[in-house]
């Protein structure tokens, strides 16, 4: 993409109603901009990255077992007054009356449209289990929405649902969405750590909430540092029940826990292993037996011809608030660092002098190369300063950048940098190109 | 995909509230499911058309030199105060208040938001000519929802807006998207016309609307034999503006009208080249000046110094009603009948005896390479009769069949079916992967 023609609003300035640097750094970054009070249009930049997190999510969902769908954004409250949630719920859910006066609300979340789709779907054994999961704008009416992206009113999150015919077979669901859960963080670069949690208004008796590591983040957390070990896991058969447990087992044996559930015991146990950190919750899982289905008398016929009702769990990624937590995790005083799996573009050209026909020439060669190559290119072909070009590929963190300048050409070499750590070299052309490919 | 761990709920009948084909066979194939009035949710089957519609839509969007950006659905009731449509927008306007009785509602359409983020980051002509387009669920409160997604209330929409410093450079956006939008429809398979269109109540002098031409659809169309050409149009240079102009200028040229637009005189003059014919309307495209830009506000530095307002125009195309459109121009008796573009899986795999040890060893061993391959299939390796097997395939409409049968298996063959014709061959597992890889 040529920045030329791209819609890339960045900012020196640190906008003031911006707390958190996610929050600061998205608007600076051109990635997002408020249009009300806790909602967002995600600029061309920002929605690219939403994108490459929204893949990530589905790649490891799909490998996990679960089947996508896509449920719409708004819910008759018939169907929340089945639960009994529609009174329950508090002034969190934005309750909307339509032209003729029914009664509708924006779906926070979706336990009881998927138990009636299933309910619908389903008739016996053979329909268990399933794992159903969508990727759809939801909305909470947050009393203050803030921190950006982070606690927006509309945002976008995954929210898978298991079905089961037992406990049993509830466990291992429960389980597929945990290691799924671990590889999925981690491929965006995460290190993120579960943690037992309170399972609040939503019900149900086993609950982790995953908790991103950022040195910026919310609340504290503890943990020990085994975590610290590479968690992605590419190789798991997710068919194979003890397997599977025994992995959760694994990863559940190491202390974690957030400042509202530290173990003083545990964490002396753990001595100088204790690991202090801030973090950012990112996704939560949830067995919750038969609260729903029984409720909403969703019931199929078992093998033996009696009727029995499925046990459910739910799993949500917050898709959204991620972009934010990758940020809090990632940067530098110059800007967004983007972990590879996620960035925007992978690479980011610039021409120093737009009007020295030299750089011109290799520049837009570069381009086209890059793009033949299948290399995602963001091309700052602007008749810029150069020093404006540097600020901004630093501000919007792509992985690697080319920098041509009138004295590089003269001597047919192109600089690299690597945005992370900020390592230049200089390379010919070719050189630069089989750098950046990764290959 | 296994359909044994899948969400595919076929039906042999008719459900009673369908009146139209795609309606009926939408529900049927276990595509979508009505959650309230006007409102559905996407199936895992119906989610996979519906995503590979909106690829091809963001492709030739993409190609014609958009660019993407994602608004949100909720908007706030300011905005449309600048524009006066606030008031204006009759009860199809779903209005909401928030918990702090803030006006906001649920986006019909996007031109105020749009042009308020246009405003905030463009300066100067250097930022024009730009066309931002999002595709994004929008909510129109229908006072009589039907035709299933044809004409639901809660839809999936591609929006552009272009932004253009003069008439004649938005005329040059208006001839990019006219062309984007023959080449979408030919993608899906469909014969798509222009046709002369009112601009009704979003204002403006230039639109047209893209009309399918299916047997079952909504409204009469007449038009010129000379429309049977190809559509395709896939070397377009859209920098060129003397070339885009020459292609619009003969698409249109043709006569093409909806029953309210007929011209006698026109009609007269094609005489035996004359057609009719039913259509759907699946894109509407508008050029309206400064209508909004002038409204909200929205000027940028021309070359000279001075202020200049930007002209505008909007395109839509309705992604979720795509669907039903293009079942209304492709079906039969037994059911859908998917382009190869559209279709959810390329292959439908079906085992005839789940309870015979080489049938099943074959139809894995298939499925292995197909997927290996990277050709979409779904196999059905439940254990049910032949006879639905085939029912549920033909109704869902895959392109391609491959049946395995014990006495197939003792030949080494099995049965390769095209559902578009109906032609079946028998063929070795190796001539019948390369015969539906299409290669």
């Amino acid at each position: 993409m040529r920045l030329s023609r791209y819609l890339l609003p960045v900012s020196k300035e640190s906008p003031a109603d911006a707390q958190i640097v996610s929050h600061k750094l998205m608007l600076r970054a051109g990635l997002v901009r408020q249009t009300a009070a806790g909602i967002y249009a995600w600029l061309p930049l920002g929605l690219r990255v939403l994108r490459k997190i929204e893949r990530i999510v589905r790649e490891e969902q799909d490998r996990a077992g679960a089947v996508e769908l896509l449920m719409p954004t708004l819910q008759s409250a018939e169907l929340w007054r089945e639960s009994g949630r529609y009174d329950a719920y508090g002034p969190e859910m934005l309750r909307i009356r339509d032209r003729h006066e029914r009664e509708m609300l924006y779906g926070p979340t979706n336990e009881e449209m998927v138990t009636a789709l299933f309910r619908d779907a389903a008739r016996s054994y053979r329909d268990l289990p399933r794992i159903l999961y969508h990727i759809q704008w939801k909305f909470r009416d947050e009393v203050r929405p803030r921190f950006g992206v982070m606690r927006g009113r509309e945002f976008l999150m995954k929210d898978a649902y298991s079905f089961d015919l037992d406990e049993a077979g509830a466990r291992h669901s429960y389980n597929r969405m945990f290691v799924a859960y671990l590889n999925t963080f981690a491929r965006m670069g995460l290190r993120a750590i579960p943690m037992q949690a309170d399972t609040g208004p939503i019900g149900g008796d086993l609950s982790h909430e995953f908790i991103v590591l950022a040195p910026t983040g919310e609340s504290d957390v503890f943990y020990h540092s085994n975590w610290e070990r590479p968690a992605a896991l590419s190789a798991v058969d997710f068919e194979d029940v003890g397997g599977l447990q025994a992995i959760v087992s694994s990863y559940t044996a190491d202390y974690a826990a957030t400042d509202e559930k530290r173990d003083p015991a545990r964490e002396a146990e753990a001595g100088a292993a204790l690991r202090q950190s801030r973090g950012v919750e990112v996704g939560h899982i949830f067995y919750f037996g038969t609260k729903y289905s029984a409720a909403m008398k969703l019931s199929v016929q078992a093998r033996d011809g009696s009727d029995v009702v499925p046990h459910m769990g739910s799993y949500g990624i917050g898709v959204s608030r991620l972009v934010g937590a990758i940020i809090e995790a990632s940067h530098d005083e110059a800007g967004i660092i983007w972990p590879d799996a996620v960035a925007p573009y992978r690479v980011g050209l610039i021409t120093l002098r737009a009007d020295d026909p030299g750089c011109v020439a290799l520049a837009e060669d570069l381009y086209a190369r890059l793009t033949a190559a299948g290399i995602e290119t963001l091309y700052d072909d602007r008749d810029e300063r150069g020093g404006a070009k540097f600020a901004t590929m630093d501000l919007i963190g792509l992985p690697w950048q080319i920098v041509i300048g009138p004295k590089g050409v003269a001597r047919g070499v192109v600089e690299v940098k690597r945005r992370a750590t900020g390592e230049k070299q200089e390379l010919s052309p070719e050189e630069a190109l089989a750098r950046v490919s990764g290959r």
